[in-house]
């Protein structure tokens, strides 16, 4: 039913707005049939006849083999090193919310690391009254907090900038995921140490090969950071930083320090790799962004989209897709289905969570044509998601990171969805 | 740290509540250490050195093995049969309110069935204007929703209606989960089949070799019932009913039928199996309660719990628990120290979500002493949930079902925890 690899180079394709009617028809019936004729009912199945498979004695679930093409995958030629490398979420194949842990994006810079969890310390230094050294049980004696946030990697929809590059929403916009962490809120930790009026900034630092440092402002920390050890209930998985990694809500992915073992207080930012020749944005004058934090409002269409072609013909259909915010909660998103000449308001369905991914869905008959699907997330700060072009005209086509573009979908007249621009 | 098979049964151990004194006293400072002497902190760790893992290339991620002990776990004495059978969810390790797909405790009467998609259809008939017959792409062309709601099944704690018997959370309480569903509201299905004005109640029938079915008053089935096709994001889990379960948000789990096959809507209930000789409540004058749909509101402390001891000592410490009505909200938990001469107000965390788990903490310092650890939950109607012997008192003792009776823990000097019952 879907391409499973569909991550190959596209060539850019311009579609002209006039080009396309738009798909909104005459409503034609479709979803229910008849059983006359249907064996799959008439009959009763093998699954009605026989025993299924006994309850789990001692093992961890899986899902069914019929949905073994749901799976995190990498794109091979974007980054060929497995170590220091990156892979996408479905996020065409997932519904609601909540991204289930064993699907959840990776991206290392040196492996994802393997820590037991015994020997693993976080320790507190630089401008703070007591020096700390806590074990995971020392941590599970604070108080703790429960929120579900986003995490999305800076990168994500960075092949983007220049035009159409992958032909799939998991690979335009798969460096996401939207879990409910569980974890120690910052300032109950910084209050143990007793942080120094000189004290500023706050550097995380991995205990991963990498050893990834990043400066963050103690108005940040104190305000909703979280040193979270668990996610959607449980640990948290190993490549996501086991056995504890920041959370650093609305803000890009690589500084949420994953495998996390040293928090320093300081008067100034570090300056690290991370945050000077990496992870800034050059501007078409040569010079760079930085500190570029906030992850701005973007929405994108997981259905229909390039791994999810419309199969089942016109009539009724239901178009869905994310949207979030690193600065709150998505109370709208626009829907267009012929390149921005009418735009229809999205249904919004499931928890609005600040700094969560946020759930839309338009339902309409298609009638069968061409159309060019775009979504456009609006902000509770009243932020609305630019175009490419908007975005391209401020700060060029050098970029890699922080493209919240709004994402054009082709749809021909055989249901097949293609990554395209409309210019 | 933990005892993972705790179940073997336990004698009932009575405990005058005048016995003990309750754990708060003095501040004793613990949950942090100076580095001194601790080459955790102070030497390079392996995982600092090496390369860790690459990333997943078409995989589904798993936990780390140092986490092997979270899971589904049987109770053998209690049902053999693993085709007919029971297991629990491991809450004890558990924290927030989502539980990962992967640890969902298990029911089937007739083991999990294994169903091709491709061949799976849902029909409705009976007093419809319209006899239909649905494949899941059908399903996936109605508008669907999004909603967390927990399931409990109704024999959930139904082995401790006659004293303490199973000396673990997951054991007593493990029979539940709570996920994001997705999935179309029947509203919607019976609106496409036209309802007859003689419609009043509607059989829902699974496509499992047990054929399970339970009968429903259409004015549930119109307020919030879903046909669901995804938890937590993904498709389904096998055992969970995969591709197809109905929600029936509130009420007992055996009413939430799996690989939901045919809908069919009457004039009065079936008096099927599953709701005449089986999941009713015997009374002690020999009649039975019937059609006892909703679950009560329920708590339980989590941890400290029998497989959750305290190994940290005296000084500070988190309690926490789980909180739940099937009529709504969980404004309020009470938790006690001492078996109920004093309550306090635990901390309410996380969304609070309709029909869905809720996560309570309470925060003290442990004298070091022994202390008799109950929750009490409060709901949103103003419910309060009851004894254990309220419950007999009005009950008797001759049920399995429903048992919402507050759970109470004996905590030893040593840290060690009991299943008791204050008496």
């Amino acid at each position: 039913m879907t391409k499973d690899h569909p991550a190959g180079k596209t060539t850019r394709r311009a579609f002209m707005r006039g080009a396309v009617a738009g798909g909104v028809g005459t409503l034609v019936t479709g979803g229910a049939a008849k059983a006359a004729g249907d064996a799959a009912i008439l009959e009763v199945q093998p699954w009605s006849r026989e025993l299924g498979v006994g309850v789990d004695a001692s093992g961890y679930g899986m899902p069914s083999p019929h949905e073994a093409g749901v799976h995190r995958t990498p794109v091979d030629w974007l980054t060929a090193d497995p170590f220091a490398s990156i892979n996408f979420t479905p996020i065409h194949k997932l519904d609601g919310i909540i991204t289930p842990n064993g699907v959840c994006f990776e991206r290392h810079h040196s492996g994802a690391a393997q820590i037991d969890p015994a020997a693993h310390r976080l320790m507190i230094n630089g401008l703070v009254e007591r020096e700390l050294v806590f074990t995971m049980d020392d941590l599970r004696r604070l108080p703790r907090e429960n929120h579900v946030y986003f995490l999305e990697c800076t990168a994500n929809s960075g092949m983007e900038w220049r035009g159409p590059q992958l032909n799939g929403v998991q690979f335009t916009h798969g460096m996401i995921h939207n879990v409910m962490y569980t974890g120690v809120p910052l300032r109950h930790l910084l209050a143990e140490a007793g942080v120094k009026l000189s004290g500023k900034w706050v550097l995380f630092e991995g205990a991963d090969a990498a050893g990834l440092t990043r400066s963050v402002p103690m108005e940040k920390v104190m305000d909703d950071c979280l040193v979270a050890f668990a996610m959607n209930g449980e640990a948290l998985r190993v490549e996501q930083g086991y056995p504890l990694r920041l959370v650093i809500p609305g803000w890009e992915g690589n500084m949420w320090i994953k495998w996390l073992r040293r928090i320093e207080v300081g008067d100034a930012p570090w300056h690290a790799k991370e945050e000077t020749s990496k992870y800034t944005d050059l501007m078409p004058d040569g010079r760079a962004r930085r500190f570029t934090w906030v992850m701005d409002a973007k929405s994108v269409i997981t259905s229909p989209s390039p791994q999810m072609p419309i199969r089942h013909g016109k009539g009724r259909m239901v178009l869905t897709g994310l949207a979030w915010s690193g600065r709150g909660t998505i109370p709208r998103v626009d829907v267009t289905l012929d390149g921005g000449k009418n735009w229809h308001m999205a249904r919004m369905d499931g928890p609005s969570l600040d700094k969560s991914l946020h759930r839309f869905y338009y339902e309409f008959d298609w009638d069968g044509g061409e159309m060019l699907l775009q979504s456009r997330a609006h902000d509770n700060t009243g932020y609305v998601q630019p175009t490419k072009d908007a975005l391209r005209a401020l700060r060029g086509v050098n970029s890699t990171y922080h493209n919240n573009g709004i994402q054009t979908w082709h749809v021909g007249r055989d249901g097949e969805v293609e990554n395209v621009e409309i210019s």
